[in-house]
């Protein structure tokens, strides 16, 4: 029997797919079957009819291990691509899905991917395919008080991450042994896994995606730290850069700069607030002082079971296969910060997991914010 | 000037897409984006002609970084989305690419990043797209000397994470925390990264993707530890199971055989030999053995800059979109031992990371092979 909360979900779903005219959602994504069933795991899929039955297919290794954790009507094992080929069309068969249009996730498929699942064995002929991502960002977008209490884990384990990989920092110290250090702490502060770490130091503090290198770190340097624990399933989202000993005057005009920027928008995250004004908000203060020029990728994005997720402000949303999110409900959570100023010589960036209220919004990700440690 | 290794694998790339027909690969895909360059990062793409020009497209904020790291003949910075559209229109138009078929990476591109790269406003009308998949496969199967030194550090690196992640364990300690000591142990050992580290426990090593969680490992415990440390770009793979205190005998029984049917199997590697022969020899032992139901995936699989690339045996090639490998050549470097043995209660896998020689092979992950430790 499925418990209330799943009954829930797929009840929303079943309306959404309803308006939508879907006839049914054949999902691969894990984040996206987590959120459904309870479970969501790689080289699986799930495929969720309009009137809410859930039939899974998963390695024939894993049958037992998902019956322990998802809730569905039905599971199918398989043993190799063939296999999975063969329980999607005969999921099609059995649940009467003849034609009109199946969801997938056009965001998350890669064009093989999509072969396997529309393969001319898997989907009947007359069905049409069609993107689903915005049905499941609608969904995950507003989260329940169960998912809050979670993603407050999540900054927990992301404050302990920040904390251990700050106090490792030392001349000689490489990029990649202060992700260690993060790493390390997260997975002791609970954390049962972590998106990819980001620490990037001196002049590769300017780069958009810092991936960790051996480089040693030097006196003065600064060092960026953006990372991304996973608690329960659910993940928060921190960066901090902090100064290996005293910053370069113009560094501390940056930095100061940065966070009134993304303190100042913080304080406009509410309930019925926009993505784009708070955008505009960040973008603004950036620009005022002259570096419209020194920002790179979407200043704010959603956090739930994914640490970068819907919504996201209205260009980027667009080009992520998202639709452009209405007005802020209580209970979206959003990192604010994400585009960081990006100077040349060196870039800063200070990013904090926020949820929305009512009247205002709490910051969940608490580390100090200071440059010069 | 282009250094001697990135000429040589540019010309090889030439010779490749004049034979199919292709004008240009629009690459996106940092694995194949460095092997041709020198450099593969997020949010960017590399536009390579037939005549082995290269085009890049980064964030604007990582020209200096790509500059200091890559080999090219153009780069052009965007701000956004929007801008990486233009950047493909204006390469198109600049490297006078009219007409004629493109090459995309479609066991990469998810629906939507397709969406982006062959956006009318980035792609020219008369361009036609086809999947490059197999030629960049084609390219990186066989390694230079250079490449298998690479990876032999990289081995030694995952030799050191599998000894500190073996070391860990003891009963109450959760398989996430002994995730934790390997991935510190390869950072320590001079990996700058790592792909997702697998540590399952107890029922959990029946599942075929492990992903670590928070159970506590108990005495009697079978734990199945799969790691990929990246150092200076290259992949290494190894997979070990290890009982914390005495195995039960069936237990044993079964690491005996699957040990007996990888090593067997090793021992078949070299020049000459087939894909599809090495994954007969492995499952014929557990077939013979009465477990023919009880096995999962590739059997084995290629290393390199990806710890699981090409070659794949030929039925996982096709739905992966690989053509069917040849005969193997010297210098191709295999993981052997992935498909696992599967009994339900527990699952038992051993993985190395084998170069393929003239007549032979080289383990060159050689952390001991044992269940009870």
């Amino acid at each position: 029997m499925k418990s209330n909360i799943y009954k829930i979900r797929l009840k929303k779903c079943s309306r959404l797919m309803k308006e939508e005219g879907f006839e049914a959602l054949l999902l691969a994504k894990p984040a996206n079957m987590f959120y459904l069933t309870g479970d969501g795991r790689l080289c699986s899929f799930a495929m969720i009819t309009k009137d809410g039955t859930v039939a899974l297919g998963v390695p024939k290794t894993d049958i037992e291990d998902v019956k322990g954790l998802a809730e569905f009507d039905h599971i199918a094992g398989f043993d190799d691509e063939v296999g999975m080929i063969h329980s999607i069309a005969h999921y099609f068969k059995d649940l009467d899905i003849k034609n009109g249009t199946v969801g997938l996730e056009y965001t998350f498929l890669t064009q093989s991917m999509m072969g396997m699942l529309t393969h001319p064995h898997a989907k009947p002929e007359k069905i049409s395919v069609k993107d689903c991502t915005h049905i499941m960002s609608e969904l995950r977008m507003v989260k329940d008080n169960e998912e809050i209490k979670l993603i407050k884990g999540a900054a927990a384990a992301a404050d302990a991450g920040m904390k251990a990989a700050v106090e490792s920092l030392r001349p000689g110290i490489t990029e990649s042994n202060v992700a260690s250090e993060a790493e390390y702490a997260m997975r002791e502060s609970g954390a049962e896994g972590f998106w990819r770490t980001y620490v990037s130091s001196g002049p590769r503090t300017n780069i958009a995606h810092g991936i960790p290198t051996n480089r040693k770190i030097k006196t003065g340097d600064p060092v960026m730290i953006d990372i991304h624990p996973v608690v329960d399933g659910y993940s928060a989202d921190i960066c901090r850069t902090v100064c290996t000993g005293k910053p370069a005057k113009e560094m501390q005009k940056a930095y100061d700069l940065y966070l009134k920027a993304q303190q100042e928008t913080i304080k406009k995250v509410r309930s019925g607030a926009h993505m784009g004004d708070l955008e505009t908000s960040l973008h603004t203060v950036l620009r005022d002082a002259g570096h419209g020029e020194h920002i790179f990728g979407p200043p704010i994005h959603g956090v739930g079971i994914e640490f970068e997720e819907a919504p996201l402000p209205p260009g980027h949303a667009f080009f992520h296969g998202e639709k452009e999110a209405g007005p802020l409900q209580t209970n979206v959570v959003l990192a604010v910060g994400n585009c960081g100023l990006y100077l040349g010589k060196f870039g800063v960036r200070i990013e904090d997991t926020v949820v929305v209220k009512e009247k205002g919004q709490e910051v969940l990700t608490g580390y100090p914010r200071y440059l010069e440690s």
